[in-house]
């Protein structure tokens, strides 16, 4: 309990002012505690961010690479389910998806190759599902490994923009993001749907795949 | 000219250990000069990284700004040429780009304010080019703005991912972004590219907008 609200003050106070311009002692006195006090919880200020990260990849990750691993419904419908998810958890942990993108290169360089190696396990599913979509003729895009970067980059940028003030509630932004990512792999659907989000919006609200006229 | 070469050890150190970890004491250091020579030039550490910030937006956005304000050129052809431009940007300036986005928490709030309303200016603009290709029949995109933001995030976040040793040349990686780009508003020049990307890159060097058949 003690270790959770240490975790949560200092993702504030990193948040905030940053992780190099924050102290164990900000952190300290953000509780009213002293800095051993949080030395008996956690070794030194970069245990604390790497126990940030290892949060924010277990939940974000282990969802995305479900649907990315599932063995049921299309290539279409698992990149938009990955997209919708991947935004929606985004906007959730807003400020600790910032501090991860923006702090990796304080961490440890074995923790530092740790989660660059997710990160790349993560763009590798992601292109083996756009080949899939390739291969059985629902997405056409030249580079598939390409289109994934392109797709993970279009959704970790979100960090630099995204504001819960903007014009979108989250499950429209992250439903248009969808679309902008089937538009990226060629989808016809994406075309269609953008031509009629309304009525798109309505069939997806249904679970249903939303069909797509054969290319 | 010893104004260029502390900027230029700075941009080695900043990109190497991180802007908060370099001291002036490491970049004089580098040159083989005092602190106080250093500070003959710049006021703090911070002027340096403002004067480098200074250069990359003067140069990426010069260039990008012309062709987005420019009356000839179809929407389509305007908005792949923007992307290869920028792509092709920041390659070539991959450590000052990378430095420029990574800490832009460090530098002074008012210089912040400027390049975040550059930035603004910029999604702005590509978000009009976007609404006229919409508007021309040439895109088919249900919301320009975010489609804007798409955009710039997948190039944005280029610095993450690009090598210099990775498997695409520079040009040829500019080219697919930008095919990315097309997709991503939905422009059918795009799809038909891709299919056949070979053709379409030898018709784009003769510098002739691609045909597009009417949708």
């Amino acid at each position: 309990y003690k270790r959770e609200l240490i975790l949560k003050n200092a993702l504030e106070l990193f948040s905030e002012k940053g992780f190099q311009k924050t102290t164990i002692d900000d952190i300290g006195g953000s509780l009213g505690v002293t800095k051993p006090f949080i030395y008996t919880y956690f070794d030194s200020k970069y245990s604390i961010l790497e126990q940030l990260y290892d949060r924010a990849y277990r939940d974000l990750h282990t969802g995305i690479l479900e649907i990315l691993n599932a063995e049921e419904g299309g290539p279409a419908e698992r990149l938009r389910r990955v997209v919708r998810l991947y935004v929606e958890e985004n906007i959730e942990r807003q400020k600790l998806t910032a501090i991860m993108l923006e702090e990796e290169r304080n961490l440890a360089p074995k923790k530092r190759a740790e989660v660059r190696r997710k990160h790349r396990e993560f763009d590798g599913k992601l292109t083996s599902l756009i080949e899939e979509g390739v291969a059985a003729g629902e997405f056409k895009v030249a580079d598939p490994k390409l289109a994934s970067l392109a797709i993970s980059g279009m959704v970790r940028w979100m960090h630099r923009w995204y504001s819960p003030e903007g014009r979108l509630a989250p499950a429209e932004l992250a439903a248009r993001l969808s679309d902008l990512a089937l538009n990226i792999v060629g989808c016809p659907a994406a075309e269609a749907m953008s031509a009629d989000l309304t009525a798109a919006s309505k069939r997806r609200s249904n679970g249903r795949v939303v069909g797509r006229a054969p290319s």
